[in-house]
């Protein structure tokens, strides 16, 4: 808090109004606010409606927490607040813009703008409580992918490889999945989000599995590919090329390094084993109270990766009705080095 | 879609930019679009980036689907196209602030709107497809609350309880759950967002058991609470005034009915029953395919309820560091009467 409030005064803020749930979070501990403002000078103030009232006021570290009545209209309230702080110039995070239309519309006094970029230079480097919570929540992930490597086989469905997974890592102590379970299998597999149905695994398949434990809130995020029975000539060497793409680009990411230079190191790769053009997405992403969050590591990104970041370095490659491989961990940037946070063998014999 | 061109033409749109997800999904079948442009006159588009380009390609109905390539920019491509098609009245759903300010940015001489509310007239009238898939998930969801029943008892922890559900639902084909499970014990059930965590749920408490399954992402959304072994006078008496809440609700809910007259009924008989201040949220709210979307039952709520609206009618009461009742069905408002979709008992001996 101390630093958002430097940072807030850098850009020449007297005050925040947050609205983003993972933000309250992330500064009160509590996620259940209808918006928190943080002004330059004064006490924090967690607005909550009647619904979670009792449990803010148990909850919340940081700030006051002020009960919303159905009658008083949140907007006119958080004005109001404002008027009486004197605050003028005030950052938000992701406004809705009809809400942005109402603040500006009660007061002409104060300027609204757009400045969560200084919330995420907070929170893409993640303290050593995060980090401790977002291994868990890896661990947890590594072991719903030991499950699906032990029982994934031909004749049964993509639903029921995401209900073992699901299943063995709530019962780890998982807190919910991070995001929807993907098991795409055969031509499925060649759409990077290609969900999870109903369709039954066949030989011959490559099976793409990305899954995700979270843990007190905090996510991870972990991909294997597998091939039902012998690999034909061409999975082989798609699933050889992704896989060497992600160790060149582990090995690249560090303290220090450009994210698009890491991003880099794998889609070269890619790109000289012919597959340049069916690598459809970003090599990664930053892992937090958020499963998608900066720094993103892409050939545009601008990122230089820091310490305590933590991001995933997932390669793919994505044949259209033939079929895709994805190979994915979440690491976490050390000076020098990345570390896994993720496990799970990367051997085809997998 | 036709019917959502009128409705634009009677609010002078000329055309609708289109960012939340779900109406992305609703006009066309595909949910991984950036964003979606509807004008008036004119062939719908779709804004995809490259990871869902082959899915959308394969997905979208109703749209023509357009590449956004890295060095594009999906805004000036948005105003580009706007500018081509000449629509200068432009509504928008859930814009994020910042996104709605580059708009303006880009382009002086288009007004963007909040429009959402007319989507919502669309969306709040659920057709005999989306009926059957809701009543699919109320099913699912149905079955999850038998396992409950089933299993739980002193000793095992909330997220064990929620493991079981969770794994009953999913191998039954439940596409995930439409929110997180929520097995509030004991003190826990006090707060209406009780969550779920390492709690031993011991003889005495009250459980309060929120669960959802999604079938073709569609949602559905049912409370139970237990009480484990023999309950309390007050404990009976604060279930017994719910149980009966709830019945006098639902007798209410009725195409013609006024949302804040049913409310009322449930309300009413708290009161009556001592427990007004307990009962700290609304009534109840839309489930379609968001888990809370329009319409609201609350005492403010000027909403009207009418055939093949799909709402939840959970009243609750809570009383904190004592515990909480919460009983909640999803039920299909008919002419003359509200069906319940989904099913489990309410006695207490259940």
């Amino acid at each position: 808090m101390r630093r958002f409030l430097s940072l807030m005064g850098s850009k020449g803020l007297d005050g925040f109004l947050i609205a983003e749930t993972k933000n309250m979070q992330y500064f009160t501990g509590f996620s259940g606010g209808s918006m928190l403002l943080v002004p330059r000078n004064g006490e924090n103030i967690l607005f909550v409606s009647g619904v979670n009232y009792e449990a803010a006021k148990v909850k919340t570290r940081e700030a006051s927490v002020d009960l919303v009545k159905p009658e008083e209209g949140l907007i006119k309230k958080i004005i109001k607040r404002m008027e009486d702080l004197k605050t003028r110039n005030v950052g938000f995070d992701s406004l809705k813009a009809s809400t942005y239309l109402k603040l500006k519309e009660y007061s002409s006094e104060i300027t609204f703008k757009d400045a969560s970029d200084i919330i995420w230079t907070l929170r893409k480097v993640k303290d050593p409580s995060e980090i401790s919570l977002i291994k868990k929540a890896a661990e947890l992930t590594s072991r719903g992918m030991r499950k699906a490597a032990e029982i994934i086989e031909a004749g049964l469905s993509e639903r029921d490889v995401a209900a073992e997974i699901e299943y063995e890592m709530r019962k780890a102590g998982s807190d919910g999945v991070a995001f929807d379970t993907i098991v795409s299998s055969g031509p499925n597999s060649a759409f990077p989000h290609g969900g999870c149905g109903d369709r039954i695994i066949r030989k011959g398949d490559l099976v793409v599995i990305d899954i995700g434990a979270k843990y007190r809130d905090y996510c991870s995020d972990l991909t294997r590919t597998f091939i039902i029975g012998k690999p034909s000539t061409k999975q082989r060497r798609i699933y050889e090329t992704v896989r060497e793409a992600q160790s060149l680009a582990v090995e690249k990411a560090r303290a220090g390094a450009e994210a698009r230079e890491v991003d880099r190191a794998a889609r070269d790769h890619i790109s000289k084993a012919g597959y340049g053009d069916y690598f459809v997405h970003s090599l990664g992403h930053g892992v937090g109270l958020d499963i998608h969050e900066p720094p993103t590591l892409s050939p545009k990104s601008k990122e230089i990766l820091a310490e305590g970041n933590v991001v995933t370095i997932e390669p793919g490659i994505y044949i259209p009705e033939f079929g895709g491989v994805r190979i994915e961990d979440t690491v976490l940037i050390l000076k020098g080095r990345a570390e896994k946070l993720t496990a799970a063998p990367t051997e085809m014999e997998f």
